[in-house]
């Protein structure tokens, strides 16, 4: 799915439907930080008024759909509370840290690559939230939560895309080298993914 | 006006006319920076719901001024470039830290603190808005400069208001205390205004 190397594995789907209201708060965060990165992104980069108004638009998003996560906490009486360590996220990060470097000659060094990383994150958001709008769309009393699922794998999807645009854009429009890149990174992603599902951490979480 | 104790002076309002660009710039960063503090301050404080229902509003505001100023400076073939300094907010933060500590025994010490500095900002912006929406208004070919700046004021009046009130709510209600704490505050914020005045820093910035 998108450019996703490794699929979920069944397992996972079966823990996130047994605590949903840990999904939701993992959830929460996620979108807390991403609009965070989003706007600190932006501000590394201020005389880039498209990418400014690309990742600013995609911070609003994700203020939205935090208040819409938080919304459906408070309705279902449940505190969100300090953020987990995201294991995922930071073991991305160091991962491309330690891929050998390119790019160098870019306007803006290292810009690409934090696209990517965007990009990988919210790809493997996209899948997960299909997995549970899969698993929610003919449960029982679900539906409400089948439309949230369904509605954020979209949204998802449409920052994947724009986070590899931004990349080529960044790039200089050198769509092929982007792809290659994005390709490394996501071998890297997959490997972390199966890292943790053979770990001990909750797997309730968006990327747990 | 709102808490402020020292009125700016008339020379800022003239270099800032002067410099609409460098005000448009500087204001660029401050909305940028005042969504990147919103975000944080609720991201510090995940399990009061109201309180990051509040500053993720504000955030999302902030984020709108942001685009919109941005766009204008687009219009006007200006690049925004990496940030100045800010001493003003610097100064106040360390004001802050300097005032003798009061509240410890709030649910979440320090909060108050922040909350305020940020109604200083927001006041103090209003206050500097509204003298450049009073120079342009009968300014020729300056109407939509004085509608821009128009609107500015009344949004940092709503968000001063926003804050003082989150303040006493984190005070536990106890607003007189929050006054009395505002006052003080404001009292540091009018040195440091005072002081700022008459250095040499740039005066076509919206604190400066």
């Amino acid at each position: 799915m998108l450019c996703l190397k490794r699929p979920t594995d069944a397992a996972w789907a079966e823990a996130a439907m047994g605590d949903v209201d840990a999904v939701l708060v993992d959830h929460a965060h996620c979108e807390m930080k991403a609009a965070s990165n989003a706007l600190s992104l932006a501000a590394r980069h201020p005389g880039d008024a498209e990418l400014a108004r690309a990742l600013t638009d995609l911070a609003r998003e994700e203020i939205d759909h935090f208040q819409r996560v938080l919304a459906l906490l408070v309705e279902r009486g449940v505190a969100l509370g300090p953020p987990e360590v995201d294991a995922y996220a930071a073991s991305l990060r160091k991962a491309v840290r330690e891929l050998p470097r390119e790019g160098e000659a870019d306007a803006a060094p290292g810009l690409v690559d934090r696209l990517l990383v965007g990009a990988l994150i919210e790809a493997r958001s996209c899948e997960r939230f299909k997995l549970l709008a899969d698993a929610t769309k003919a449960a029982e009393g679900r539906q409400a939560e089948h439309a949230l699922w369904s509605e954020l794998l979209a949204a998802e999807a449409r920052h994947y895309r724009t986070f590899v645009d931004l990349a080529a854009r960044a790039a200089g429009g050198d769509r092929a080298r982007v792809e290659a890149r994005l390709d490394a990174l996501s071998a890297a992603e997959a490997k972390i993914v199966a890292d943790l599902a053979h770990g001990d951490a909750s797997r309730a979480t968006i990327h747990g």
